[in-house]
């Protein structure tokens, strides 16, 4: 397979974007991407689009041709592609476009992801992604995603010994990152306490702990690694390993709750190609819709034992100037999460971290990041694994 | 790129299936198509899904995981994907299946297709299907389909002298090949006063000028040519041409309203990739979602020349006996539109042709075949050509 390198990122702000719509948001993170890389539209073979429920959301499916259309480019006819894998939707977009690349297929392919959510109310917004989880089995019963991801920090408490303290320390690190990202929805710190004392939303999860709903959109430049030096002078960021693995949609099918499958395969397989392990990474991203959901992450990722993500908070490992930075774009917690977008703008914010462009948020000599996102309750994982191209 | 076998097909029935919910229409189709191929689930590298709008008609979004959780496949973490491309959305699933296995990446794909439409009732069916049109330029101001494929017939009708008669005998024809197909939702003929005397929808489109709304699945197992031979003793059905084009989402903006510029594309690319021409072709199923569609699509892919797409019908030339039979399964008009399913099921009616399969509706000596596949009023295409291999 072909190395696939990455030269435009574009990024529109995370939050309640209530005078832009669904079209805009997309063109924009598209029109900045294009715009950085050099590339122009006729240089464009494929785009790709991760939305989780435009349909939902705003009421427009065919996705895909909108974007190709909104963003100008209806006079070239480029075949545009949306793909879904819920709060993975971003990352699978990533995968097919990079797929598409590596395999010889095409050389340049624009990848965006979006979400539209604030539109519907804050109750719908929970409904639509309950549309994640499995109906039959849980939403039908009332399940919600904070419901879900209680369940397995309760259990991981039980387990491990991780405390509602460890918990909220994820949200304290990761707005405390998100202060330095001017696109986060939430520039702002939270102490332990704020986090400790929010409203319950489900024990252990308060308020803090959950991911906001958010408008956004995100959208990179992929190209060919040995064409990219024709359009670009950026540092060269390459994608060197993507994995994607599937889980049962339920929860309680699992052989056990608070480990995470898809994301133990994705990573293998991901590692595996990159012929790299855990420890060699210098940052992640990870899918942070809850605070446990980082915890969980981290060890079944490999940066830490399972069952050791809790006390790894603890040890500050996942600092900016710790052993692995995690999150430092602020994660979903501080930076927000569009749905869709979300997997997209993880691979923007790793390539201006191993660009060194990152400015008060730089993570230091950093050669090798990695992507975590995540579908539902994990019955999606996609990694993807960047490296820094030494010039 | 390396040659693709598709080495199983799958249908559940097409119709009103009440008893049936979204996970067990597809596990059926998958089941189907795994059992015709001979392999088994471990041989599986992917799984892709087309579904326009499982969100909008049954409250599921998370398509892809969902459908390899339903198949039985949750410990094997298989990637699955979902796609969407509105009513293309089963043949883009296709094209990335193909995709993924010409490059090399994977050797044993598995491709489904699927909707559930009518828990949510016809008008509800009806304004969910307008989410696969231009929300801000058409939708909003009550623009549906029949009214946007209206608009087309009557340009049609005005520029190339086309009849309403015309547009009749294609859902006559039609139903006279469903008929044969016992995975048809309607196996009834139509006379040609039945359906220039039936209620009108929207002018010169009458009732039986629309498909209807439908609920089933289709899957198809794709596999690496040199591979196919360990698994299957069918006669082989390579994919020997892809092509994928977009063009503008509403209707207004294009050049030509009856000229639905990303057939033309789509059937080039494909037509290049494959080394053939549209007189080379034995038989093709095309996007007959209107009867007038089916008239646009054998003018934009070059059955016969721009305009003579109406008397192509009088001079039966796309008959089962003619010179390029068209929608020999029925079409979307007589089998049933299931959206999602309806490009993979294209995809399994001309596999059974190529294999001799198609019992009483089978095209003799067919060696080549074309499906056709469209989005919206046009927005998305895609088109594969399928050759029957010899031994």
């Amino acid at each position: 397979m072909r190395d696939v390198a990455i030269i435009g990122i574009g990024l529109t702000k995370f939050g309640e974007l209530w005078e832009q719509s669904l079209r805009q948001l997309t063109a924009e993170a598209g029109a900045k991407a294009i715009l950085d890389s050099g590339i122009e539209g006729k240089d464009i073979d494929a785009m790709y689009v991760g939305s989780m429920s435009a349909g939902r959301f705003v009421g427009q499916e065919h996705v895909g041709a909108l974007v190709a259309d909104a963003s100008g480019f209806s006079h070239l006819h480029i075949p545009s592609t949306r793909v879904e894998g819920a709060c993975a939707s971003g990352g699978l977009a990533i995968r097919e476009g990079y797929l598409s690349i590596a395999s010889g297929i095409n050389d340049v392919v624009v990848v965006g992801g979006v979400e539209k959510m604030m539109d519907v109310g804050g109750g719908a917004a929970t409904e639509t992604l309950a549309t994640a989880a499995d109906q039959e089995w849980e939403s039908f019963f009332g399940a919600t995603f904070p419901g879900l991801y209680a369940m397995i920090a309760i259990r991981h408490m039980h387990e491990y010994g991780t405390t509602k303290e460890q918990l909220a320390q994820v949200a304290v690190k990761n707005h405390k990152n998100g202060v330095n990202n001017p696109y986060a929805q939430y520039q702002s710190e939270v102490s332990l306490k704020q986090v400790m004392d929010a409203s319950p939303v489900a024990y252990p999860l308060g308020l803090l702990d959950c991911s906001p709903v958010t408008d956004g959109a995100a959208a990179v430049v992929l190209c060919a690694a040995d064409k990219a030096r024709k359009f670009t002078d950026h540092p060269l960021v390459n994608i060197i390993g993507s994995g994607q693995a599937s889980d049962t949609l339920a929860l309680h099918a699992r052989r056990d709750i608070t480990t995470l499958d898809a994301t133990v395969y994705a990573a293998k397989k991901a590692f595996s190609q990159a012929n790299l392990a855990a420890n060699d990474m210098n940052l992640a991203e990870v899918h942070d819709c809850f605070t446990i959901a980082e915890i969980c992450a981290i060890e079944d990722i490999g940066f830490v034992e399972k069952g050791k993500g809790g006390r790894a908070i603890d040890d500050c490992i996942t600092t900016i100037d710790g052993q692995i930075p995690v999150n430092t774009s602020g994660g979903l917690k501080s930076k927000g999460h569009p749905v869709g977008a979300t997997g997209v703008a993880q691979i923007v914010e790793i390539t201006q971290q191993l660009r060194g462009d990152a400015g008060k948020r730089q993570v230091k000599n950093a050669r090798y990041g990695l992507a975590h996102n995540l579908g539902g309750s994990g019955a999606t994982c996609v990694i993807h694994i960047m490296e820094a191209v030494s010039q």
